[in-house]
């Protein structure tokens, strides 16, 4: 049996469809962000990151790298065992709380990762409930995806953002049986909003568990940084909030927050949580500092709102097929997997700006784009010799100019 | 529909059972393991740590520290983003490169655990063999039990370390079809250690491909710390390798490694490495400096092997019920949930002595047990004060002194 060839295969079907995708190696710059230095083998030394998910540049803040590095001092690299087995540190106990307040919840746990927060969070909850089923927007996460499917229980997917098929959906079970409703509040490709507040209605009037992902608003909206729905105060409405501390607040790690119990029985009974060594004190640190810095300063979150409206217009002024949504997140469709990795080459190559090609899975096929984050770090000039670089690539490759 | 005491319900079940996890909290000091602070509120503020897996005290190694520190100074505290996604770092790809060499492998892949590691990696190999069937070991740990469950193939579970058995299962198997062995090298909860050749020479006779979790052996075993397959020479006759740096190597993190072609389609079809933020280059770079020192200094696992082997032998000499095995897992048989919490409670209390009871279901009902984990930071003063203690506490709960 030759399993080299098996897999060699399964490769060659990603060469095919062009979509293999090649990983730019880089070094960020701590101090100089979104400037980083290029290993990739194309395009000059130095380039400028458009695409981080650092959206604030908390990565490199001094707060967030004095508490990483004094709690290293103190407590050492990492945490000796998972949480049960010698690895509850003091550092994430004090993170969980910090989240717990940040989302205005009794309780938080959490995760190496806001994947496994998904997966393992959502698989527990529904196991739990004897009968439940998921009600899951099309749209979802992979991480949500794979955690419903652990769960093993019966699914229906609602269109996205689409209340009155969720309603048609809710309606169609017995009001006695257990139901979760799963959404992300900022969805990351298209960058469009949830209805929180009309999901919500729905839930209280069918009784049926919420579940939200705000991965990609935690740290970015609202008056403490906690996301969608603290912005449209919605909090207290949910019942448990996801986030990452990889994004926004430019660490590492993953959360839930919500009522005790339901906290407490993921805690108990998780399996990815039980039986995988905990985080570092030294993350949790950095990841308190963060939350911390984020719950009281607005000026990070004013200047992104303002450099993302300020990017969209520019682009949307050049003629360029921008996806426009609500949120801070800038699309610009391409809508074909070589040309989308093509362009991300030019713009490398030609022009020091790194924006990875989003290509099928992360997005259906025929909607490839690039997908630009610009943050409260990208200048005026940086936005400018960007809008100049797309037009020279799109002309190059003859891209189209209308949104997909 | 009340949610929370549905929840209630399950938690409530834990208690009855007097299997409830109550975390112990506490702060390592770095410079001082195993002596850590409590915060748990009972027993004294100083207490030993006795149940670490960071097994050679490589969380607190000065070179660790220091890389760990220098690399967040100059990257920052986060990588940004999916390694896909502007987050692959200099510093993982250097990692990678480290842990290929470490096990004479062409690739290597870095998770943000080994739980991740074994699960999307289990899953996205299986399901990318047509038709494959999966030989489990009945002891694997939960995170490839979870991965073999969303691969979603057939599996067969041959008897612990049972090679017969395993080999009665694969002759049942038409000769053309796809099988993966997974199996582990030492399985933490005994400490018993796998027939690593004699499974190669079945997976050779029969054409199935080798899966190894090394998790509680990589850092510990062999002339460079590969594990035991590093030790017994068997690396090369194993497909993929897996480990940790949460454990011996005392970061977070896990890792595959194997044939360029295996690694690169797991890196380009498994969801939870493909949708999730990279490894910060921080903790990459603690742990690639743990692999290099541990690749070329052999003290720590000579120490650590004759920590274990010396407190062993106390502990028999004492005429506690020591499962005696060939690791560096010292596991003290209680074989009842409720006792072996009590023992441990104990042990805090009234002797400054820190060991989690472990009770189901990481081990099976009736095999409850302290599982301790010497290391080469334990004196003779430590072990003389933990056998007192042992001794105290056994006769206090009149428990068994034979072995179960
Ligand atoms: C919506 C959403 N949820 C969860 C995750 C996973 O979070 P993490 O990167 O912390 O694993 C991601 C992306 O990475 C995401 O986009
Ligand atoms: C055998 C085994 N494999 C995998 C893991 C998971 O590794 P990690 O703690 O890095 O998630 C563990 C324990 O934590 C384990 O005991």
């Amino acid at each position: 049996m030759d399993y080299e060839a098996l897999f060699g295969q399964a490769v060659d079907t990603l060469h095919a469809e062009r979509r293999y995708r090649v990983f730019t190696e880089l070094a960020r710059n701590c101090g100089s962000f979104p400037v980083a230095d290029n290993f990739s083998g194309i395009g000059p030394e130095k380039i400028t990151i458009w695409c981080s998910n650092d959206y604030l540049g908390m990565g490199q803040h001094p707060a967030v790298l004095a508490a990483l590095k004094q709690a290293a001092d103190q407590f050492g690299a990492g945490a000796g065992g998972t949480r049960n087995i010698s690895g509850n540190s003091h550092a994430v106990v004090e993170l969980e709380a910090e989240l717990a307040a940040l989302h205005g919840k009794e309780a938080a746990l959490v995760f190496m990762s806001g994947y496994i927060a998904n997966q393992t969070s959502l698989a527990t909850l529904a196991r739990l409930l004897p009968d439940c089923i998921i009600l899951s927007d099309a749209d979802n996460h992979n991480s949500m995806i794979e955690g419903i499917r652990q769960a093993g229980c019966e699914k229906k997917i609602f269109r996205h953002n689409d209340v009155a098929h969720l309603e048609e959906l809710l309606q169609a079970q017995p009001a006695g049986r257990p139901k979760l409703v799963a959404f992300e509040s900022v969805y990351s490709m298209d960058g469009d909003i949830a209805p929180i507040h009309a999901i919500c209605d729905l839930a209280d009037k069918y009784g049926a568990m919420t579940y939200l992902d705000e991965v990609h608003a935690v740290g970015l909206y609202g008056d403490h940084g906690g996301g969608i729905a603290d912005r449209d105060q919605a909090m207290h409405r949910l019942h448990i909030i996801q986030g990452t501390l990889g994004k926004a607040f430019g660490v590492v790690g993953g959360y839930i927050a919500g009522p005790k119990i339901m906290v407490d029985a993921v805690r108990s009974y998780a399996p990815a949580f039980i039986f995988s060594t905990a985080m570092p004190p030294a993350i949790a640190a950095a990841a308190t500092a963060s939350v911390r810095h984020l719950r009281s300063s607005q000026a990070e979150r004013t200047r992104h709102q303002e450099r993302a409206a300020t990017l969209r217009r520019m682009l949307l002024n050049a003629g360029l097929p921008v996806l426009v949504n609500q949120s801070h997140i800038v699309p610009v469709m391409v809508g074909d997997a070589g040309l989308c990795k093509a362009a991300s080459d030019m713009l490398l190559a030609d022009h020091g700006i790194y924006i990875q090609p989003i290509n099928f899975p992360t997005v259906p096929r025929g909607t490839e784009r690039l997908r630009i984050t610009p943050s409260p770090f990208h200048t005026d000039a940086m936005m400018q010799a960007l809008t100049r670089a797309l037009l020279d690539v799109w002309q190059r490759l003859g891209l189209r100019r209308e949104a997909a």
